[in-house]
């Protein structure tokens, strides 16, 4: 089943304590619907500007990826820039130019509206539910967010809320997004709020799945190189949204494994910078990373 | 198979968010003995002031818990006060008052020196070796150790390592020991060190081991509740060590039950002050336990 996607597509500015990358693409449309590809076919919904060419265009091409949704304006496409703390586990954000972003409306079009499966990236949560009221009967409808909105939309994240089934967001976020420290009582919290899911990625210690059937808990790969972080939460989530469309499944057990495939993907994702990794991947290379979360994890019964 | 343990038998008081208790019984080889004792005999040794009575060691008694090793010196008993943050992820020692732990040169009774497992409590490298030396010819000795000793006693600590088998530490203490930030590039240095296998305590992250056989990850129980986290790291090691003692193995199937038994035990040890909750443990719910933690962990392969 094919998943709509909506999202930033940008240029990325990265610095890392292994090297920099200049305006390389990035954004979270890009991530997750490059990872989401690998398993499903996957409709773009984003907005670019007049200097984004047939080069950056070349990372969708040749993928079950449908680029009508992804709008062309006058101007500068959206630009991030920021640099690595050390130990990888922090960033400052260097400067945000919205440009043509600043101005996105979603316009969905109508071939992607009857899709089943909605993936709706960190952008406003009015814009969100704009996406929501233009397509018709989605079976799946998951969701990301961030502090920004969480602290300067309150009201409107709640909202939005109100129509995800399931809500990806980092430990921080779910942390503020509750008001509880505690993570049990915050999944406990969110989950009233609307979402019957929620997946709390947590970056190098992994993941935390809360849902009607109790809690999973999917460790990150223990990698001897993170290179790049910048979009592994995407592309988790393309790898999760994505592995889950093609099960045509919602329940317990698709759940579970798309968490650990969300996290096969974003173990490739931060190997190297923008979407290097995931552009020469391999689904061969998947299911053995896929195998090596089962050998990371696995023990008997008493 | 019996455990030798040495260690500190302490009095703690304590302040969470949640509460203080005052003097209550603390140290490394108290929390290790009653974990391990649900599994295997214990063998302990250790030094008490004479201010410590018989109702503190009713924690022992009618457990299989050798207490011959516990010498009683003319004194007080080591005492430690620690303020736990908000979040119960750091502490502040407001006091540590060695007392008699100060002049503690561990002396093993002639019936314990033929254990097959030992293990090291936190204590000053060169006591380590010492016991070490009094031993005949143990199967497995496993080894804690803190950032006081891998700063201030780093060649002693060297020189310990390479008679340990099993090495259990914090992520900090990893990196801190081998220089290196990476946990896996920290894992290869410390095992050249000596130990074949690493085990490192993540707290609420959970735990990694690092062997011949590659890396498991287990996670922490995500728990609604933490009450104290006091003596979670040695419970940790008496619930692994007793559990991997009590199958008499000690090869790649065994160490990794081990470690989420050694989770299963930290899991109840944090949930009441000082040694309360592990005194009112039966091996069922130790159990019911264990198999929270496989349905925590467990996914289908593709």
């Amino acid at each position: 089943m094919s998943i709509l996607v909506v999202g930033s597509v940008a240029y990325d500015t990265v610095e890392t304590p292994f090297g920099r990358a200049e305006r390389v693409l990035g954004g979270s449309a890009s991530f997750f619907s490059v990872a989401a590809s690998f398993f499903s076919p996957v409709s773009l919904v984003g907005v670019v500007g007049d200097d984004f060419g047939e080069e950056q265009l070349q990372a969708f091409r040749g993928r079950p990826i449908d680029l009508e949704g992804l709008e062309r304006m006058e101007g500068r496409t959206f630009h991030w820039q920021g640099k690595y703390s050390l130990d990888l586990n922090s960033r400052d954000t260097i400067c945000t130019d919205l440009n043509v972003f600043e101005f996105f409306k979603p316009k969905i079009p109508a071939r992607y509206r009857g899709s089943e499966f909605v993936f709706l990236g960190n952008i406003d949560p009015v814009l969100q539910r704009q996406v929501l009221e233009q397509v018709e009967r989605p079976r799946v409808v998951a969701c990301d967010t961030m502090n920004f909105w969480i602290h300067g939309k309150p009201a409107e994240v709640r909202e939005t809320l109100k129509k995800v089934q399931i809500l990806l967001i980092n430990d921080q976020e779910a942390r503020d997004l509750s008001g509880e420290w505690n993570l049990v009582k915050a999944a406990r919290a969110i989950r009233a709020m609307g979402p019957e899911t929620l997946v709390v990625k947590k970056g190098e210690h992994g993941v935390l799945m809360f849902s009607e059937e109790g809690c999973f808990s999917a460790p990150a790969l223990p990698l001897e190189v993170v290179f790049d972080p910048t979009g592994a939460g995407d592309t988790f989530a393309g790898g999760f949204l994505g592995y889950l469309s093609s099960t045509g499944q919602a329940g317990d057990a698709a759940l579970r494994r798309a968490v650990v495939m969300g996290s096969t993907m974003a173990s490739f994702c931060v190997e190297a910078f923008s979407l290097d990794r995931l552009l020469n991947l391999t689904r061969p290379e998947i299911d053995a990373r896929y195998r090596d979360f089962e050998n990371l994890t696995r023990f008997e019964s008493l």
